[in-house]
């Protein structure tokens, strides 16, 4: 059964979108790998095709467009080339980084900020875990303290999306040591700022073009006005920004398995053994049924999320749901591509291998997948 | 997150199911599992209340209401008392006999059978498998020849859902040896035709109350104005109405499995041991996330198929799916549901047990989910 | 792969267990279903057979036999002809009440209480479960307290295998309400004492011939000679034997998997559908290798667990190991067994389908699988 | 429960064994996978160490050594430091290319080729596989036919594990078009044959230090000395050298599994979330008894499989099993391994990410699994 999330306007910006990706995408995947970047003139170019910042309202430039589907139709164009580290720097830069930015600075920052995220310009980065502290952030053990008009930051996280090319980073740091989960505090550190340093850019499984890094703050000052939103309250606003965070996810996991079931059937259909396509052997067909049911499946449950995201209705609970299935099923719709493929599965040349490797991190980033079983077990238990 | 399906009518609706369930089903579940039958008081008290035959037109005296909506309202209300024979007996009556009826019977034929559907006077039943033929229904041996104006039909059948109570069963003959799947035709076989017998009530792992048996034709002769639609036709019927009858089994067992996982809740939230309830312990908490996240995602893909059968775009394939998918996730739930009980799961005090013992049928019959993979393979691969 | 635990002594031992269940127990398994109790009639043949009380040394009149393969003999023998039940009477007998017995009862009482195991005159069961207390018997609140020369027992218990016919119960109650885990201690009860009764027999999803049931204790006198080892000893005494315990439900559940499946290809040979036997459809096929292959794997474990058992280096981290993966596989072959049989898996006269019922409640009693889980996590991290 | 497969002298053969490990591959295990290759030094130290061609005769340099469990002593070791290229290539050297030889090789030809598998001098590959022809190996279309008295070799072969550095190459050609699998013959092609080219170095997922390539064979003549065995027997050849190829991937696959296990294990005492060790979070925990009990059930079985190699009983259908059993096993260690570990399980310096992606072969090569299912199908039906 096709989704019926688009409407004729999203089947549009699709053509839109896969003009991009025809042109800017495919042609520099292995590069990118290699490089273990993506340069800065293709976010340009997708600023340019208007695929960047659609939440930015008109006063910062942007197109002020709210409805989630049309980044889901972003996230499934790319999906269906394996631009997987592509589709993770745009999701963290559109659905949190500028989400923060949309949410809790004030009129100023967002004139600031703002237009870049629309361009291309700038490439944001949320700096949240530290090598100690994951999926528990109350660890996080990153401070800033006041200094006249400054804050001054001190500490290091990891695993940081963009890490290498970010402008401008999102980072959470403790401001007050006794004030629990009230202790926290949002900072914008800009590129060049004295103290700011990227490490190593992280040697992964997958996502190689993803320029995942280390981050440093020695001593860093950061004037107030880079303080977002209010002092304190950096705990709360990433609890109130995880849906959307995890709800991307959720769409790249459903896309990437879409692509990749695609794929395989048409491996399936066209390789030949013992004298017939060997998608018709009964054996592998069962197999074959199960995942495209599973992925029909769960297709109407992220589809039916994104229309409560567009109401504002979809809760934090729920939005954990959908990362938890989505990313699942993607990790057995990858592991099952590869099999189908046989010797080839494992031969990178292959787009399944590439998923094979790009999507691992998936049930384990945005917080891991035990993390959402245990808040979707609380929420069952408290009621 | 909740099901976005019902409107104000069907929570109404729902309303008078719950009173007719409250009534007339809670109070007797017990004496029909021990009579291995439903009395047919059960039936006259649903047809006064108006939940069946409720896609009767008019003129049949029936509400005429083809929202499908209604009737997954109905599967939801019986399944929440787990009253699962009584749901299997009407289901072959609204989403089979009467669907079969509205679709091939002529004029003079709704005349004289489709009120009784909707009074509750009429008992239905389809009589395909036979002891030989299961799945594989071309194999099927009973036939049907002409004799004058008449058909003789000759043949015995096995799993008949309501044989035991059936005042009209449709009977699924060979017409024509020579004509492959067009020498299959349906007739309606009635109450008290010479030569028609029950055999004996069949003992089966659950599912007590609902009287399955075996049926025997021996030289039983129907008029021709019995004959449903076209001769020959027999085996297209089936085909175009095995979707709703699926979509009906994968409601209920949907429905079923939202009302285990909700006592299991119950229970885990209740039960003690080792000074905590059990269901806060981590352990079982995992396995409630994922019965819960389960649960929520087969309900948007459920529902979404409701509404597909309601614009009449409910294709064989994906009511498969449907079937397949609610079935096996009932299966995961109710064997969950039971181990979650720990003792009190195996006795049939509660109502967790009878759902393990009534539910593993779901899996196997309107065609095993062996068969639906089979059916989704081949869509799959001819593509 | 064929298991390799037995020697022709076995396989000589074997025949003689096969002779008894085909005379005493495959013509009574359909009465003792209905009478929802077995005779003692059979359990007196199986004790003129030798196949009762096999590790009661010479003097009680027993065969001494300690090497644990002549009761896997007997399991395998049971679990041929599907009579859980019975095997279930058995266990509880030989496997856990004698076990007792002989480890902790004095001379005086192993010369009172031995010989009738041996004979088959005495049925045992033993009482730890109590309607608020399952895998948790430090929330134990059945009572002992002296009075006299006397110990007055109060309280009840529940889920007691052959808890309406056994003559002697070992009790498990509350010594000393301060003293912790070495308040408890153990005492046998025996048939007639005034203030024992019996309650219902438990209705329950299968083992029908099964006379699970409550029992009462309402200020039973036990005289001292009854108290079963050391005073305050009952909770460790119950550590020490829950390895052969769970052993045992491992045994019984490999053997009845290995049963099942050879059933299932049986059926699966001879019934045909599409023009072949099933058994040849290769989506049927996959999921057979899967299971043959399953069972094989786990026989070699169960397999080495005897023989670490007979060694007496079996640990009770190990035998957890065994019960949780035996009773895991039995729940999964089961249900493929019941679905591979299609209808007839729903039928009771198909063993398969008493099996699906009778095996149930393996992974809950002897503690339950999530229990099994848990000791073997704790014994991972500890170290 | 541990193993007990082993004896003193195997124990004492690991400490050697672990001091080559130590010494010659820890090292340099980070070169070789940048290298993509890995040095024929680290060959010819592990001759020195008398690891290599360890069934290998005392007439032709070897220690005649036929105790599997030796082997199986190499791969523990081995996979404890994750070092699966390595492992790769002494297999196919030892359980595959050696084993050919030793079977099929007239005296001449041992006596030339054999010493030097014993002193790692020589590195061996085999070479099935074609671009059009994986599993199905009547598909082959590379051909050698006569020609003086010479074979001419012409094809192309894919996914040759040392294909780079191999000296000596079985291939696997078609001798007679009309015999059908009698129609294959084996040939030696050594390096520097007039017309053997290595294609490019394969791009794989992972096993990066493992020169697997492509082969061309363009007029190779061969002499009829390099004809390994009976002209038309290569196919029966093929058959019966399976099983050890198998076993041997299997006890590989175990290896790996327990030693992924034991790193996970680490990983999750020592990690601290949340104000404990995240190994005690039972949600984590009982992912863990489950690994660890699957992990100690599957050793049962496959330390049985090489028990019964050594006797020479081991069927080509129970190594199909145990190649089945234990990928699989090892597909799902890793699989959670990953996750346990968090983000770290995603960055190359941990070991278990290594795991990852160098594992995802083994489910596929040596015959896929699907292909293993079929044959245990096969031996299931027609009994």
């Amino acid at each position: 059964m096709q989704s019926d999330l688009f409407d004729a306007d999203h089947e549009l910006f699709g053509e839109s979108v896969r003009g991009f990706v025809t042109k800017n995408v495919v042609p520099n995947l292995e590069k990118w790998d290699a490089d273990r970047l993506i340069d800065r003139e293709t976010w340009r170019a997708a600023g340019a095709q208007g695929i960047l910042g659609l939440a930015a309202p008109a006063e910062y430039g942007g197109p002020g467009e709210t409805d989630y589907r049309f980044r889901v139709v972003i996230q499934s164009e790319i999906a269906r080339v394996g631009a997987s580290a592509l589709q993770s720097g745009f999701s963290t830069n559109d659905d949190i980084v500028l989400n923060y930015l949309l949410r809790h600075a004030d009129d100023e920052q967002k004139r600031r900020w703002v237009p870049g995220f629309v361009t291309g310009e700038t490439i944001g980065a949320i700096a949240m875990s530290e090598p100690g502290a994951g999926s528990d952030l109350r660890a996080v053990t990153t401070t800033a303290r006041r200094s006249g008009d400054d804050w001054v930051i001190n500490g290091s996280k990891t695993f940081i999306t963009s890490g290498i090319l970010a402008d401008l980073v999102i980072v959470f740091a403790k401001t007050d040591t006794e004030a629990g989960s009230r202790g926290f505090s949002l900072f914008v550190v800009e590129d060049g700022m004295p103290g700011f340093t990227r490490g190593r850019k992280l040697d992964k499984v997958g996502l190689h073009a993803q320029d995942t890094a280390e981050l440093s703050f020695d001593d860093v000052r950061v004037p107030m006005e880079n303080l977002l939103g209010e002092e304190g309250a950096g705990f709360a606003y990433l609890m109130q920004s995880l849906p959307l965070e995890r709800l991307g996810i959720g769409i790249a996991a459903q896309m990437s398995a879409e692509a990749v079931l695609g794929w395989t059937l048409d491996y399936v259909k066209e390789r030949t053994a013992f004298g017939k396509r060997i998608g018709e052997f009964q054996g592998l067909g069962f197999t074959l049924a199960d995942l495209q049911t599973s992925v029909e499946v769960s297709r109407a449950y992220l589809d039916r999320c994104v229309r409560e995201h567009n109401k504002g209705t979809l809760t934090a609970v729920d939005a954990a749901k959908a990362k938890l299935w989505a990313t699942e099923l993607q990790g057995r719709v990858v592991d099952a591509g590869v099999q189908l493929h046989g010797g080839y599965g494992y031969m990178m040349e292959y787009p399944v291998a590439k998923a094979y490797i790009d999507s691992r991190i998936q049930r384990i980033y945005g917080g891991t997948n035990e993390i959402m079983k245990e808040i979707i077990h609380r929420d069952l238990i408290k009621k």
